[in-house]
């Protein structure tokens, strides 16, 4: 049963890579968008109502992109569809 | 059947790397455009709506090539086309 | 028949990570076009119009650069000329 | 026993890796958070309440990404579901 | 008839990866030009017309790079003038 | 027990690097949020008591990320969980 | 008849990639060139011929340099002089 | 003993890089916090009681990843808990 | 006649590969020299004759480094001097 | 005793890398703090006593950090503790 | 009389890559000295004599960085000092 | 004595190495410090005093990097301590 | 004779490339020097004569950088000290 | 004597590159003083002696690290202590 480990090995370390590569571009998506949002709550404090509800829309559009990666990560840790392939 | 094994290690992993690696760009875009979006809010407060119009239309457009890889990357997990060659 | 398996798993392997590799200009130059029109409308709010007009039609030509990557993908997943010459 | 050794090797030093860089992006987010919100203090001391409650829930998001990382790792190291397939 | 494959999957993996990086270099001229257009509209709404002139000729220039890599892959993928050294 | 022995060597190893490159991005994120706090405490001396905290908090959560790196580093060296299936 | 496959494949994979590489300057050098002009239009509109016509002998030159690449590709694709040594 | 010695090399050799990569972050951290404290001395030298105290436990902050690596790297030279399992 | 196979092999990549890599600094050279012409023209349009005069003298200092990569590469693809050594 | 060579040789490489690879963070540290302590000093040189003393000090912190890098090069170039191991 | 073709290819491969290399510092020095230039004659119409006089000596000595190349790599070509070591 | 040719060769290129890597930060952040120097001393000539020892002590410090890595450097190559080990 | 031939073939190809990497800095720094001096013409036209006489021994010190590397290369291609040793 | 061979090639190629590389920090260095001392006499011309003093004194200390590199390589070249093991 050694492709068997192989799988389980690869999978593993691809997995926890992919995680980690994967929130690297939201990471500092999110940085740079608070960031520009605190600055423009110096500059124009009573337009908070639209730049906090502008941040929030673009922080779940950026967790969406981390979203994608956790569930692929998640899906080939608990459920690969092309394990069947290997089981028959 | 070890070639099979290969075919569904790679697929896996190659997934894994591909999701992980295409949202780096989506991820960047957004975050520029949404901290651009902030300061053209906390400058001009009045023209509000233009600037969410612009915006939601631009991540929009970004989003889709996030969306494009995930359609590859889940294509390549659940229904290879390819396969039919490795299953004759 | 382990020659064909080569094909297909570099062929799956190769067009992940095309598209995922693929994105990534057209998504930074969506993000820089958005952000600059975003920037555009808080100066110029009465310019709305040209400005709109511009940014279509630009991120309809980058657009334009994604699709080719994916046309690539799609012919190598779903109809690659080349294989002919593996199953004759 | 030799492929299981790979397993744990494998896993061990992965995971060590995945958290070692998946802390890179959210650090340079909040360094790059924080670092703005003390800029915006010192400009508009007094909309420091706004400041701090928008950076507070950036700071929030951003240590999520994190969390998605340990998650990982830690499922990896303590009960990765994969391993069934290695007992069997 | 092993060469063919050999032939056959570095086509299709070549082709793939050199759409995928030949279209970087266009993305981003596009996207700066674009953005840089914008910008001119916001400060000289009066010369849009010279502006937009200027624009299309531009992109059309940096898009005949991008058709010059794609005419070099479609080659190699429906009619490689190489070819008929291997199937003499 | 030569197997022993690799497990050993690239935990040792893996855990030295992981260590080394974690505390990378804190140590550039703090530096990021101490030099602007000092720039903030030059520029608005009375708002000292809001940085003073502000940056507190923030390099609080910073060091959060590092210690996630120790954390997992200490276990890998001192009460590794994958250990027991080495060691049946 | 091993060798000439090799010189096949290896010629194709070296065009693909050549041709990819090859634009990335040009590309790059003509977004530059096309923005330039366009702020020198919105700051000059008045100057707009001799922009014009340095913007269009530069574009002719940066263009040549794709040329050069172009034809180094088609002449090893089309065209190869080293090939005779092969084929005697 | 071979397997002794592959255990020493690569302990040595890590240890050493280990601290030489560990010390990257820190240092440029310092630097930077420094440097901005200089700058600030320079605009606001009547603040330079809190400026010094808000540096030095930035230092001291920084110091601290430092003294992560060192701690884990004299660890792995002087007392590896991992060494129990081969001496056994 | 295997040897000459490499010879000719390698020799194609080669040319084709240093053709690629050496236009990338004409290029970038060229863009800039004629963004910056642009720029000047805007600022000083009645310069005009001395800004052309000496842009189009840098132009082709410039145009003489990407021809030195041609004349090698052609040289290598045509007539190499060394290929004599091969054939006596 | 080939295994000795091995460890003589890769501790003296290690050694030699590690230290031209630990000074390079102390050294752009430095020189950043120290064109900064020149700047503040041409800006405010009534303050000179101030800067002087803060620069001495965070010369020392960051020269801290080199000594960390020295002293276990010099530990395993002089006393590698580890070495009982393999005179045992 | 396999090695001698090993240095012919070598000898070839590297001359291409070396010219292609070594044109990237002069081209981008020449570059930003005629940029510079460019920006110079506008802001300054009237020193345009001493500006040309101080380019051409300036691209004169960068020239001669691209000649050394050249002259290393026509060396490597035509005459070869080292090849005499071969036909003895 | 094929070992002992190891050791040396190692040792000399590692040496080579270990001291044209360690000159790069201490080069740069000479660099660094003397162009601020100057450009301090065009702001405020009369503090030319303050301004030449400061900078001498900071190049004196720099350069004390760059003598721990020769040191290392000549102790590889003079009188290196491991040796004993080899000649016993 | 085949050690010869690696000697020739290396020495040839290293030095090459070291010619190619070794006018890489001097070529950015003579950049950089000249476009200052023409910077500083334009701004300062009555301190030609300090200006020039500036530049010329600064490019004469750089050049000499670039001479060290062409020496050792000559060196190296026509009298390398260490051929005794393959003669004997 | 095949061990001779690989000691006097590998010592020619590490002094090679050791001295490409080993000139990069010194040459960036330098073309940043030079261009520093070049703005800072346009500023400030009354100011040369100090100016011209200062940008000496630097130059040496920065010529001082690439003799370092220097002499290491002379010394690698031309006798290195080391070969005493071999000749032995």
């Amino acid at each position: 049963m050694s492709d068997m480990h192989w799988f389980v090995i690869l999978s593993t370390v691809g997995a926890a890579l992919a995680i980690a590569i994967g929130v690297l571009a939201p990471g500092l998506a999110m940085g740079k968008a608070i960031a520009q949002a605190l600055d423009a709550l110096a500059r124009q404090p009573e337009a908070e109502k639209a730049i906090t509800r502008t941040l929030f829309i673009g922080l779940a559009m950026i967790e969406s992109l981390a979203i994608y990666v956790l569930v692929v990560v998640l899906i080939i840790l608990f459920r690969n569809p092309l394990i069947e392939y290997l089981l028959k």
